[in-house]
């Protein structure tokens, strides 16, 4: 039978649509749970809407203008932002793999490559969707990304590439530690999915809870504070070790608005990974 | 702010992802209800490996190619058909709405420029996946869609377009009836969804309820038979009527195996045809 093999760029949009097809994923949007504000039609949308951005990325195009382009298009839904994080991490990668390079030495490779012009495209993305950031470090305001692409001659000036840009955020977004480090995290969770089985959407959920107890998620210390992301990783454990009811803690954390994006963007980044490398489906 | 529309072939897309978002559309699979074999993952995957045939669909490609290729791309996962029939409707009605011409004169003129060469290649997407069909009347063996590529011949030899092919079906086929016709009950279901609010998914998941009860689904009367087809149709009257829980009757047609597709490829049409028109998600 002729059945061609799903393209690059639609193994990296299918990694969107099942990370958010995965239940329970406590705090997250997934097919069960969502918010009044951000429902899971909103997480279809910028999928549907990300896909040109993500040829890009697997074409000719800079990382930095194909991540803009994905989420320009993403950013096409009431919702807000849904898959910011998840692109962050699949771009690159997809980048990596369209070069038959999907390893940590070829994703390394994508991340040096990037240009100040790449660091300027990337700060224009934030100026199509709101983006929950900390302040930046005193002298660093010039550089703050919420100032989108106002922030361009700043970025100029300095002659700061995307990969300088993102080890400056190390310590506070765990996706930008992945994308200075070769990804480790996410193919170390690559690498986990390809050795589980059953149903794809059970194993990015198991995935998730295994990665929400091994790390504290950047993305909770942003929207909350470090407490509420230890008590996080800790109750995950908790779900881990049969002491918690993963579908009790998912309700509660929906109630209490506590989001585990980070993680979740790392579950689709992982995805995509082992997918490229003949995950099923 | 700088936030491209969705194109045409993502909205096409968009459309498939939504349909199977909607909860609860008894019988089928949705969010929340999935058969062992036949999964929530797999209509992603379907939906993902489609897109390509979908932006055929809104180039200049025939429309029995990009059908086809759309078919292909959507088989690339286990569940075997899961879009086939929403695919059918779409792609014509893309091609209509990349003409500038998504109105039922519009797509009236998609179908009736179909040639030879397009039944033919229809045929050909009979490859790519198992799709329930019923045996072909006595003397049409030759033109029976399980022949896929087989067929060729005695196609070729009748100087059969796609419109003639669809005109043999239109008693037993719900979609073959819609493409011969300008396409009546998907453009009113869009009409509907229009004039609906809430989220998106649960206009869909109602209009599914609508149309289920409006008339018997083609795809059960092969499935099953038409006995079962019209208690389809009442018992879908009755949830309208407050005297069937949904969720109960969802969990029923699951056991029994009973899937209306048919009316889940109309509820997909309109959504295309929604999204087109302004439906935001």
């Amino acid at each position: 039978m002729d059945r061609p093999e799903r393209s690059t760029a639609a193994n990296a949009q299918l990694a969107l649509l099942l990370e958010v097809s995965g239940t329970p994923k406590p705090g997250n949007v997934d097919r069960e749970r969502e918010y009044d504000d951000l429902r899971f039609e909103h997480f279809m949308a910028g999928a549907a809407g990300a896909r040109d951005g993500l040829e890009l990325a697997t074409g000719d195009e800079p990382v930095g203008r194909a991540f803009e382009r994905a989420v320009a298009g993403m950013s096409h839904q009431r919702g807000g932002n849904t898959q910011f994080g998840a692109l962050l991490l699949v771009t690159p990668l997809a980048a990596a793999a369209a070069q038959g390079a999907l390893s940590r030495e070829g994703a390394r490779g994508v991340v040096a490559d990037t240009t100040v012009e790449d660091a300027v495209i990337f700060y224009r993305a934030f100026d199509h969707v709101d983006v929950a950031v900390d302040d930046p470090p005193e002298g660093m305001e010039p550089l703050d990304v919420r100032r989108g692409s106002e922030a361009e001659s700043a970025i100029r000036d300095r002659g700061l590439t995307l990969k300088d840009v993102m080890e400056q955020s190390t310590d506070v977004d765990g996706i930008a530690a992945e994308w200075v480090d070769g990804f480790p995290r996410t193919f170390e969770a690559a690498h986990g999915l390809s050795q589980s089985d059953g149903p794809v959407a059970n194993r990015a959920s198991a995935l998730f809870l295994a990665l929400l107890a091994s790390e504290v998620d950047t993305f909770v210390v942003t929207q909350h504070d470090t407490e509420t992301a230890l008590e996080v990783r800790d109750r995950a454990q908790a779900v881990l070790d049969g002491d918690e009811d993963p579908y009790d803690l998912a309700r509660e954390f929906v109630d209490r608005e506590i989001n585990p994006g980070t993680t979740a963007d790392i579950v689709a980044g992982a995805l995509f990974i082992a997918l490229e490398r003949g995950l099923s489906v």
